[in-house]
């Protein structure tokens, strides 16, 4: 460690970041994701199945050439158009007015709730979710500092309101999360429990200000029901997060975003990196807006193929958490990882996110949930056998 | 806080971040970045002056709408043709041969940066960097939650080495940045003082697996001198990083990327968002890396103008810091911020960094340094009288 300044032997790969001086915490962990592995039906990651209009993609390349004319400039450091293009999206699509400067955006919902956790969590803080949940929400915690506390569930995975509001009177966290509807198990959450959490939660910090809720709404617009995002209506600590990855069929865009009081979203300006969000990202989220109405539409044929795949799930012997995304979770099976495993032998990649008993599959297309179906249905049948 | 659930004042607006439960070191804050004035001449934030030639911007159309039409899908979560793409780049540029093992890449240098603090930073830890230099070091300390230490440099902002081991060997810290070429200051360091630094930073901390030294070359390719590149090599705790937003021409597109050994390529992505970086930026910068040539064209270009710009600036009667960046600090001021408010008023937009005595002006087209420098000498002038 001395001398040439080179490490003890010059050249050669210390094997592993287990070798380096990171953190405690992160020794031994591998990175998070789902494995991607090449099948013909791949069901996994809650993935829009249908590709961008060709229309959209014309328009998203002739924005994307204005940008770059000037891309030799740094973006719009506060996203004033986009901002202004998804509140006009919420309030015409939930009828609740939502102004500009209500609305945040970042890269993934996942970059808006780490700037939420590191202004309102943090060292010292702590953040509670109802698991099984979105497994980001404690990763997020855990990369911020935030201390992490795990609520429960009833056995149906829906949350008992008493329950919570005691496990969130009795923690006092500083940052509450409610998925709605949940991923990985696909049910939506009502408001009254929503608003018993807000009332809990505030009440346990009163002497310090109060706490923040974030109710993540990733899947909001495959629900049955209406969206939570009236309920921010004089309530400064309440926060709904949204993404474009899925209703708006655009995973590979990384577009996240929140509605909230105006000071929520100046207090995660704070925090934000300057010009995080690219140019590019700005021009193409604006051209996905244009064509909103297309986009629902396909949002439209996906919960009628939801529901098709909690019936026929239903009919095949599964038991199947009710569900308003679009995605299903279906068991129970004695292993779970097992079944994961033959439907992957039959070509269906589904999702296997740790829940004892269950795995997740999202809704495809009508030809890719048929082939997911008909795998199911023979290996209900073997099972039964 | 009670009874309703909502805010003591329904639907009013509580009136700023410091009204809510954000952490107390962000009260009373404002966000980073530099006022966005609309002047004649804008020579306050090292944009390179010279936008995307046409045939790229036609060039990212056509990547930008192949990637939009797989948008529905997750992008590439590993960069791969990206980061190996960059790894031809620096391999190219450099002589010295990199890999795409040994590459990673961002939103922008600052988002490469804060993972590499999350990895190796972080709360209990500490990072120090010789001041003044980025401002974004300190300020991704913070928000990471990694204690930051300022370490010294000479009267003419140069690294006084002897006095830069010693801080290392007294602070101890865990993270070390060296701004090479420095901002704002504008001079390269040269290798031996990293190397006195890595040896000593890895000395310090011996008992607990070394220390990370992070060399910041996002003005790299303006230097006189060649790239510290090369002593990445059998130096695991070594940390190149580089951006596309000076020579690239691509501040708007956000992408920043890091050389070093490929287990801190491993670290970073136990920290790093799943699919932080979206199809249309990775489309954009291989779209840009295409035309290599072109760009650093324009950074032969800037570079002359950078050297006009000192000369003219100590014919003027000015003093000037050796500059191999895209831009110039020049002095010295009784009062730097009234000679930066006088520059505006001629149409001319620099930056006040707040190094007491100084300012820093942008290497624009030979047409914006014309009008600086009239106005500059116009001024000298009035205060010479």
């Amino acid at each position: 460690m001395t001398g040439t300044g080179t490490d003890p032997a010059p050249g050669t790969d210390p094997g592993g970041p287990d070798e380096l001086p990171v953190r405690d915490e992160l020794r031994g962990k591998s990175p998070y994701g789902a494995p991607q592995l090449d099948v013909p039906v791949r069901l996994n990651t809650n993935e829009n199945p249908y590709p961008l209009p060709e229309p959209l993609v014309a328009r998203i390349a002739e924005r994307v050439a204005d940008a770059a004319r000037s891309l030799n400039r740094y973006p719009d450091r506060d996203a004033v158009e986009l901002r202004t293009g998804l509140a006009e999206y919420l309030t015409r699509t939930t009828g609740h007015p939502v102004g500009r400067a209500q609305v945040w955006a970042a890269n993934g919902s996942n970059e808006v709730l780490q700037q939420l956790l590191q202004a309102f969590g943090g060292p010292g803080r702590t953040a509670l979710g109802f698991e099984p949940s979105y497994s980001m929400h404690a990763l997020i915690a855990r990369g911020t500092g935030t201390g992490w506390l795990s609520g429960p569930r009833r056995d149906d995975f829906t949350i008992d309101t008493d329950a919570a509001v005691r496990a969130v009177t009795e923690h006092r966290p500083h940052v509450v999360f409610v998925c709605s509807p949940n991923n990985p198990t696909g049910t939506a959450v009502d408001a009254d429990t929503v608003l018993a959490l807000y009332e809990a939660a505030q009440a346990a910090r009163a002497d310090s200000g109060g706490a923040l809720v974030v109710v993540d709404e990733a899947y909001g617009e495959f629900s049955h029901g209406a969206s939570l995002l009236p309920l921010i209506e004089g309530r400064s600590r309440l926060v709904l997060s949204r993404t474009m990855s899925k209703a708006f069929g655009a995973a590979g865009l990384r577009l996240g975003y929140l509605a909230a009081a105006p000071a929520v979203v100046d207090a995660v300006q704070l925090v934000r990196l300057p010009y995080h969000l690219s140019a590019v990202t700005q021009a193409t989220a604006l051209a996905a807006l244009e064509f909103t109405d297309t986009l629902l539409g396909y949002v439209e044929q996906l919960k009628a193929e939801r529901d098709r795949l909690v019936a026929e799930l239903r009919a095949a012997g599964c038991e199947v958490t009710d569900s308003d995304a679009n995605f299903v979770q279906f068991g129970r099976f004695t292993d779970a990882h097992a079944f994961w495993r033959r439907l992957l032998d039959e070509g269906v990649l589904v999702r296997d996110n740790g829940v004892p008993g269950w795995l997740r599959v999202s809704a495809g297309t009508p030809a890719e949930n048929d082939a997911f179906l008909d795998a199911v249905r023979k290996l209900m049948k073997e099972n039964a056998a």
